[in-house]
C-alpha cells in the first residue's frame, strides 16, 4: 500500500471543516496518499519548469504553472 | 493570501525527492495552498458520494471515488 506523507490532523481538520460527520481511518489515509501523489507531480512538473527557465531553484511560479 | 493547511517539511521532503535542488519558501507555501485547495476539494465531494450511498461516515471508497 502506498503511504502518506502527510500528518492526519490537518486532513481530519480539512474533512471536518468541509463538513464530514465521521471519517474512517482509511479515509484518511486514503486522502494521503491521494494528496501526497498530486504533490509529487506538480513537485516534478515544477522542477521541469524551473528549469525549463534556467534556474535550478523551484519557485512559486513553477509551482503555480504546474498546478494548472 | 491563502493559507496552506500542512506542515513545511514534509512538503519540502517531497520536493527534494523529486530531484529538487533548491526550493523557495514561497513555493513551498503555494504548493501547500494548492494541495489545501484540492483536499478541500475532494473532501467536499468524498462527502456527497457518503450521503449518496446512505452514510454520514467518509469512507476510503468515498475517497477513492472523489479524487478520480
Amino acid at each position: 500500500m502506498l503511504a502518506g506523507s502527510f500528518p492526519s490532523a490537518p486532513l481530519e481538520r480539512i474533512a471536518r471543516k468541509a463538513g464530514a460527520e465521521r471519517v474512517s481511518l482509511s479515509a484518511v489515509n486514503a486522502l494521503n496518499e491521494v494528496l501526497t501523489e498530486i504533490a509529487e507531480q506538480i513537485a516534478r512538473e515544477a522542477i521541469a519548469a524551473a528549469n525549463h527557465a534556467g534556474r535550478v531553484t523551484v519557485k512559486r511560479e513553477d509551482i503555480k504553472l504546474a498546478s494548472r
